[in-house]
């Protein structure tokens, strides 16, 4: 069933409707710098939360459950009353017509309605997904770490791999399970990295009876010279030292060259991992190609310096999605940055309700962060370099406040402090393998163990 | 490949083996009771975490994450020498030789290994499932309540009808979608029931635009007269008013007839529901009848004053898994006589092992607790009955100090006053549909909004 309008007084609602696709940083903060604009909001997303993503790996290692780092946007949005929250998926655009296709509700299969919604202006922060370099078969073994599916999945297989490591008897495969490589040395790597020895070596100390899981192998693989290579030579070295007090063995230099089900080739020489995390390579959502924009290598949508897509001012483009050179540097894929597009966004469209023309976009780049595990972390701010504790404490603090929400940051600082003090990881929980399938049926009279 | 021995220290263990199959109240306090007893004990759950049930409703309804009310039973025990967990599956019992046959790792069609267990004495305690009273194909319409992933889907469900609502334009689509259903008036279909009309009426009221979620009908129904039906008739009325209040619509007197997607029947009456939830019966877990011993008529064992198996003194059956009748009553399927059972099951393993008969298992009933919503409850103590505020201070406290582990009581405290004081529901965070699947490949070319 396909509906063209909702009802009667948004029909008759004159005012500019804004369509903004992606309730991410980018979308998010656009739609909250237009709540005293005089403007009609739809936020769409295919989700109902928006994701603190620089915390996602703290959910994937089970410090932190789900919940911690996601609000709902409904929630989020609620006392702005020009903005409505739908969660849909996007399904094509008419950039003629000034139109979008939605299918509403979960995209799983349910029943959905189609909907065509007309809009005024258009934002595009549908962010980024993983890219393999062309070997889009190593997805399967290694999966990447973008959504809360993904930090859910890993953890799972994170915690499976010491269940199986414990009831194996052959010494080889038992090492296996207890290989675990992270591919990838930007920030997510590094933090994954330095989270997980942190597991095998405190949290889960006593609890085995047929394995030392400190014993388990941690290896972070860059291609490049360097971990953090967006980050100073000197600090870069003081991340990679950090690491391996850990236990990690970081390998740098040497391109994966293959990953199947045991593990990965470096060149030729392979390494058995029956556990791998992809940190490597981001690609733009594939709503960018549904625009028919011209695209940078990585999907990513090239804009003007307003944002807007060129010959195209209705329709802008903001985070991940979206590519800006500044200073002869792409601006980064970064949290601040998606935040202050989403914000230069909202801007202009209120500067062209007055008549105005926009400014062009500026990132200000504040510095960068990564965590390497218990008071270890770098921090790039400029001027000021830090390492080590100092970091780690600034890093904590940047990361809660920028959290949406008081109930979250009493609750992250809560576990985090719990976290710190007894090594624990509160978030252990494995799930079944039923979690998302219709109610089972019956058990089979074979089985006399199945659940139902 | 299957392996009769796990290490060559075990063989050699002198100890008698327990091996306990249910990590839930029986089998976690069984084992605990035999922490200084001179046996070795494996205890086999097929997942990593012991859970509390009583607070699944709370994870149904979005007021605590699943960490919050469940925590690995490895960190439980690991502290308890003489005790190993493996996260396994029981595939067969052979009484005579006195082994059980696992299968390791997650009952999720991983490549599993097959495991051979000698015991010298056994104790089963996996619980019980939900029962459709012969209509099983009611189970796909009306999933149950009883494990951590039941909470998620219903958690799931209950989030995306509200979202379906507010997309739908069609009124009695609408209506259908904002229309829940609970099937089973006792404390889990009243806590359950009573919960979700806070949700509608409170936590999502200023966040949608098309549809008033407190205009949502919650009907509890239950073929008895009255609910709590366990309770005196005094409190089950209270409980009934106290539920009214709330918005709940109490239907007493007729079973159901018959589900489907789109609603049920009481009787010739249809009543449109999307969204219903079976919390009318419950029926033992299969392995029961592996066991091949005489069984009740909900597949529970029937164990003699020890809670033994007649004729096997080496097996025994504790928590839902068992029924004991006493003063002509059974003992009720909750978590106090399941502690307790466990308990005894110990305190009778010890004193065989010291020569001595083991007694007879006495349960002490300390009353019955439901809570109904926000400061409603009933308690029925014995001398003392309480209900409204006190009854749920007083039930908060029972709940909280039960729980396993400190952390999680300051948890779940914690993440219940900030709901109490905002009406709040902290873990409303729909999971898309690939949670538990294998990394997906890259996107088909024609879907532009496909995230991968």
């Amino acid at each position: 069933m396909t509906s063209t309008s909702r009802t009667a007084s948004a029909a008759h609602d004159a005012r500019p409707h804004i369509v903004i696709v992606g309730g991410g940083f980018a979308g998010l903060w656009a739609a909250r710098g237009l709540a005293r604009a005089p403007v009609r909001i739809t936020l769409v997303d295919r989700g109902n939360h928006h994701l603190f993503q620089p915390l996602l790996y703290q959910v994937a290692t089970a410090g932190l459950s789900a919940p911690d780092i996601a609000a709902p946007l409904r929630h989020i949005l609620r006392r702005q009353r020009n903005v409505e929250v739908r969660m849909a998926t996007v399904t094509g655009i008419d950039k003629a017509a000034r139109r979008i296709r939605l299918h509403d509700g979960a995209p799983d299969g349910d029943a959905a309605d189609t909907t065509i919604l007309a809009y005024d202006t258009l934002l595009l922060a549908t962010g980024a997904t993983h890219a393999y370099f062309g070997n889009d078969h190593w997805a399967a073994h290694a999966p990447g770490l973008k959504t809360l599916e993904d930090a859910l999945l890993l953890r799972r297989r994170l915690l499976l791999a010491f269940e199986r490591a414990e009831a194996e008897t052959d010494p080889d495969r038992r090492a296996a399970w207890l290989s675990f490589a992270i591919v990838g040395g930007g920030p997510t790597g590094v933090e994954l990295a330095g989270t997980l020895a942190e597991i095998a070596r405190h949290t889960l100390r006593e609890e085995f009876r047929n394995i030392d899981p400190a014993s388990a192998r941690v290896r972070l693989v860059e291609a490049g010279p360097r971990v953090l290579s967006a980050f100073p030579d000197a600090l870069s070295e003081r991340a990679r030292r950090q690491l391996e007090r850990l236990g990690v063995e970081v390998l740098t230099g040497t391109p994966v060259s293959d990953i199947d089900a045991e593990g990965f080739r470096l060149g030729e020489r392979f390494v058995p991992a029956r556990t791998l995390v992809w940190a490597a390579g981001v690609a733009a959502s594939p709503l960018g190609r549904a625009l028919d924009v011209p695209l940078d290598r990585a999907g990513r949508v090239q804009v003007g310096p307003d944002l807007s897509v060129p010959g195209h001012p209705e329709i802008f483009v903001a985070g991940d999605l979206a590519t800006v050179v500044q200073d002869g540097r792409p601006v980064p894929g970064v949290a601040p940055a998606a935040k202050q597009m989403g914000h230069h966004v909202a801007r202009t469209i209120r500067a062209r309700l007055e008549g105005a023309a926009g400014a062009a976009f500026r990132y200000r780049d504040f510095g960068n962060l990564a965590t390497i595990g218990r008071q270890a972390a770098v921090a790039d701010l400029g001027r000021v370099r830090l390492s080590g504790v100092l970091a780690w404490w600034f890093w904590l603090w940047a990361h809660v406040f920028f959290l949406i929400g008081f109930r979250n940051r009493l609750v992250v600082l809560l576990n985090w402090t719990w976290a710190y003090w007894t090594y624990q990881r509160g978030a252990r929980i494995i799930f079944g393998p039923a979690e998302d399938a219709p109610a089972p049926a019956a058990p089979p009279d074979h089985d006399p163990h199945s659940r139902r």
